[in-house]
């Protein structure tokens, strides 16, 4: 598949990030070839990408498409010679990067970018090395790359700024903010914001002042809060009230000039102090492995996106660009609507915030999942965003679901849809909800929705290029078998086994 | 109403901070007096806590009981006297804290605690003009007041220990999360947190490296959404991969030393840096005001909450516990189960993230709205969580939903729930969905509920307890109209009107 313009990747470094590049990659249909000389770097990135993958399909509930291959070599002309796109992830040495990007740089295609995850060397200074330094850049992405949108983009002296541009795109292609950064100084901007509070964290601990679970929990439930969606200027605009930033810096500015920060200095790491950090982070950890708290943490990330999604705001309104953009590749694809079998248009997962205390998925995440199925079916039979936005749409009038089963958390569910009748104005229709088995449903649901002017909220009929669809598939449908528990209602006895 | 022995508080000061107090006191059922001398007092706190009440509601979906009433004076001694806590948010300076102080100790019972909001000046200087300092002390929150659970606790040398414990008890029971800070520093923790970051943004600004709005970019796409859980000492844990810290550390650590941050200096305010940094923030505020621009941070804070719930992170854990003792405090009040009308025992309110592109309420959150229904009656027939605990409840078997009119966004809704019939192992409802204007129903749901055992998942025999409390309800509601809807079937036309 290709990706603004890619299908082949090379992540050079298969550490944290250059795993992380290398799962939101594949995800996104593109191959990847990783190269790194670490005997234990393919357990390692294929940690890293099963990890990704859980989590990345809560976000999205499965892949667009077919994911990209992820295979391996300790050779870097392997690995770049044919990728449209070259990422480097290796440690934050300039000698070391050096070495790698003179070698790539050598066997890297003219027209691949070459591209630099690092954190605040300076790509002026990484470039020099290179015959076709026009293609480099950094781009600098946030861990985990397969879930934090941000990537900062910089460019040194000799950088084209078409590659700037080209690059922007790919990354927005993969569900990603770029911000460019126009000044190229060390650590860019984001590094040197953490950079700065992380410095201050660390005095505090030096000092015995907080512990450093106290110092997380001092930013987790406050100000973290804000960051997540905010940052730092407009959070203080909103705290100067009617007088806006203007207001808060006269009130506030004096404030930093008084000795809050321990700015001259930098804590010396000792042996003494990093005995301390690491002794106080496990007690923080409280037994827990970086697998459980990658989890911990791509849990809550997921869950923060789709939060923010409805909103707009911030990462939200990056994830939602990124879901209209899938919904219009899905749509693309037309299914066949003259076989004479249900349809199978909708698949899910039973997400992590679906399920009850009891580790079953919720009564009105069944719901919801129909609702999906039912999208997808109006899709299929014309009626898609564009048919919306101009003004018709189906609305559901009456549900009746019926539970015969549980579906577990994490478990992989598909609808099967059936039409039972239809007229001009409206759509009766059987689904059955499939667990991971493929056997009987979990559930059913029986539904029937009403075609309707959506300003003036009123029925109306269908149009034709809807009605002959609805009619192919009539046509295909009209010889299945009644579905069990259809056309009936809740009682007390005649309705349960 | 009591909250952890409080029933009356003084707010002293009614800026953002003083107003963010009042709303979350009054929420709680706290009666508050809010004094300060500014005439334009009383209308400022009032916008705070109608924005305060819109962004609660959403959260929670209503208060657990009646509010708190909210009066105002310019007299200290008339917001104080009857108090059990004060809490000065007067401005950061120490003359004019020193002030108030007196006076409130002057006129405040002996047993009242005496807090302060300030963010950085040391509770040891401010409690020197107090005759009786023992209960004083620091509780610094973050704005909004009403939304984040962060206040840091800090007494000073002078300060009781048991006022500390009073103050973390009021403060949780209020749905805060109190850090002890226990050396008392100026700034407190988050303050030098935020302000180290804050510097060092307005030198990227000051030396147009970037603007405020891609300084803010740099957070919320990147770090900001990690911070929301987990701070700084545990994501570079995670960053450290298996080598954990100190692996972390080891590699990242020599980057301190580099020239990341302007460490040495603080940018001179120059009328040039105020106009810039003013200017660029207006840009970037896009003509949003500043109760817009709450609402949306509101909103985002809403939505991240209730998104890490479920996960029990962070601040979702604080959320959780809180849910969990307020279910404690409506489970505590039992209906009476024999009047011959329908149960009136679930409200809601079509939250921000429950509607459609159309800002009608989306189709599953009308059987989510009436599981909570379902959940109120089970409690009201004593299948609370104590019987779900103990290996017995009821599961929802069958459901049918007619939609008759649409909920929009913000509408407060509630549930009306008649039983159609019972036996040992059924419960036969029907719910009556009623909109803002209390009128004919917006939707309806029939469901058939089984009593099983949770453990085998099989049906089982309801105990006696809960069958004469159902015994009461069916003789009540025995003789009530049968409902328009019940024991229908899903068909093309015998349903709809």
């Amino acid at each position: 598949m290709s990706v603004a313009g890619i299908r082949q990747a090379a992540c050079i470094g298969g550490g944290v990030i250059g795993a992380g590049w290398a799962a939101r990659l594949a995800w996104h249909g593109i191959d990847v070839t990783v190269c790194d000389p670490h005997p234990e770097a393919e357990r390692r990135v294929r940690t890293v990408i099963e990890n990704a993958e859980r989590a990345l399909t809560q976000l999205w509930g499965g892949p667009v498409s077919e994911r990209g291959a992820v295979n391996f070599t300790d050779d870097i002309e392997i690995a770049v010679k044919d990728a449209d796109i070259i990422q480097e992830s290796a440690p934050e040495n300039m000698a070391v990067k050096h070495a790698i990007l003179a070698e790539v740089d050598r066997y890297a295609s003219a027209e691949a970018l070459v591209c630099t995850s690092t954190s605040g060397l300076r790509p002026t200074e990484l470039q020099s090395v290179m015959e076709r330094p026009g293609r480099f850049l950094v781009g600098h992405p946030f861990n985990p790359v397969y879930l934090l949108p941000l990537v900062e983009v910089c460019g040194g002296d000799r950088t084209d700024s078409e590659s700037i541009e080209r690059a922007m795109a790919v990354y927005r292609a993969l569900g990603m903010q770029p911000l460019h950064v126009r000044t190229e100084i060390d650590g860019f901007l984001a590094d040197r914001l953490m950079e700065a509070l992380w410095r201050e964290a660390l005095w505090l601990v030096n000092d015995d002042v907080a512990t450093v679970a106290e110092v997380d929990d001092a930013i987790r439930y406050g100000a973290g809060l804000r960051w997540a969606m905010m940052g730092t200027f407009m959070t203080y605009r909103i705290a100067g009230g009617e007088g806006g930033m203007r207001h808060f810096i006269s009130q506030f500015g004096p404030a930093l000039q008084w000795p809050w920060t321990k700015l001259t200095d930098v804590p010396e790491m000792t042996d003494a102090l990093i005995d301390k950090i690491a002794g106080q982070s496990d007690i923080q950890a409280d037994g827990a492995d970086v697998r459980d708290l990658e989890r911990q943490r791509d849990d809550g990330l997921v869950a923060i996106l789709q939060a923010l999604k409805p909103h707009g705001i911030g990462a939200g309104a990056v994830v939602a660009a990124q879901e209209r953009a899938r919904v219009g590749a899905r749509a693309a694809e037309t299914p066949d609507l003259s076989r004479a079998q249900p349809l199978r248009l909708h698949t899910a997962q039973v997400l992590p915030g679906w399920t009850d205390y009891n580790g079953h998925m919720t009564e009105y995440r069944y719901l919801q999942v129909f609702g999906d199925a039912a999208d997808a079916l109006f899709a299929a039979i014309g009626v898609d965003a564009a048919y919306l936005d101009a003004g018709h749409s189906y609305y559901t009038v009456e549900s009746h679901l019926r539970h015969l089963a549980e579906a577990s958390a994490g478990e992989a569910l598909h609808v099967e849809t059936q039409l039972l009748s239809h007229d001009a104005k409206r759509l009766h229709v059987f689904h059955r909800l499939i667990g991971s088995d493929g056997g009987t449903p979990v559930a059913t649901a029986e539904q029937m929705y009403l075609h309707v002017n959506t300003e003036s909220g009123r029925t109306c009929p269908a149009p034709a290029e809807v009605m002959d669809r609805l009619q192919t598939l009539s046509a295909a449908h009209v010889g299945l078998p009644w579905p069990d528990g259809a056309g009936r209602s809740v009682g007390l006895s005649k309705n349960r086994t």
